[in-house]
């Protein structure tokens, strides 16, 4: 099995099991593409580096089962499940401000698709609102390789327009209510930047 | 193989061959003690129900390294390990303030050891306070059933005299610099309270 290139982006090597079983449906959660997890990451990275902010992302939110202890090595995880997280995926501290978003992306070229989200994300980030949180989403639409803030705000009344029938944000309106984020090298995805125009009036 | 019941009748476990699923090492996580993490996780659920807070405990750090996917039900994590968190357990935003902390039990009565930190976790605490966060810990001695809350830059203090050859916080020391947490029933661990005191002087 080759190394896998972890979010992080550290080569690390995958401890090989003999006589494990190399079924079909294994398959490496590495090699899962998370472009913009990355990006963020290493922008979040350079954030805390130089002492602009303090935002991680949060740990993927997962049921542990079962644990086995081997002698003389780390523990392993031998059955776990996936969560559905009842919270946004990153979130810290910046000019002293809690920060709290969420960021996805799409293949859709006209609008942004609200299954996206769920609703218990939408209920935190409208709590996060109400404490005096700044609570926002980052969406990426990948093929046109476009990215835009939005305020939780914004979501949340489109969210809430979903009875009507239109299970979307159209494009337009992220234009218009959100705010491009240009896209960059050192940080990938300059956010902050944009959170400065929009919240700090500056 | 099954126990050999040796001639002095008492059972004795089969010594384990490397590589051989090793049922008596194989533990339910379940079954850990996570007292002080139970209580904080309920008060948290109540500041939320209540409008008060949004806190939440961070999924625990794990490096996911093999996952199933069988056809018609969960993908099942088969082989994944826990990672050092490099930042803290619990963050969220009340009044809003950005609030970070880690909570740590002790058995010891005169005492808390500082190795129940790591050096990641100080200098995220750092961070936080020099962005305008509130950041502190909340340690219990489980012995006495006492809990405290100390402002992260006490903590901080202890963990640079490190060299100097103490390796825990006296007592009487978190006494002085830090506050009691009276214990409660809703919620158990009315921390806010004492955040209140300590940050909002009120």
């Amino acid at each position: 099995m080759p190394p896998i290139n972890y979010p992080n982006g550290k080569k690390q090597a995958v401890p090989v099991k003999k006589g494990a079983p190399n079924a079909k449906n294994t398959i490496s959660y590495g090699n899962r593409g998370m472009t913009l997890e990355e990006d963020l990451n290493k922008s979040n990275e350079y954030y805390l580096e130089t002492g602009r902010a303090v935002i991680h992302k949060k740990p993927t939110p997962v049921q542990i089962v079962n644990v086995e202890y081997p002698k003389r090595s780390a523990a392993v995880i031998k059955e776990a499940y996936f969560k559905l997280a009842s919270t946004t995926d990153y979130n810290g501290v910046y000019r002293g401000r809690y920060i709290d978003f969420e960021a996805k992306e799409s293949k859709n070229k006209t609008s942004f698709p609200l299954r996206n989200f769920h609703e218990h994300q939408i209920q935190h980030m409208e709590a996060i609102m109400n404490h005096g949180g700044i609570s926002f989403v980052i969406l990426r639409f990948s093929m046109l390789n476009e990215i835009y803030l939005l305020d939780a705000s914004h979501l949340i009344s489109f969210w809430n327009e979903q009875q009507s029938g239109r299970k979307s944000i159209p494009k337009k309106d992220i234009e218009t209510l959100g705010s491009l984020v240009p896209p960059g090298f050192i940080p990938r995805i300059d956010y902050l930047k944009v959170i400065d125009k929009m919240y700090f009036k500056q």
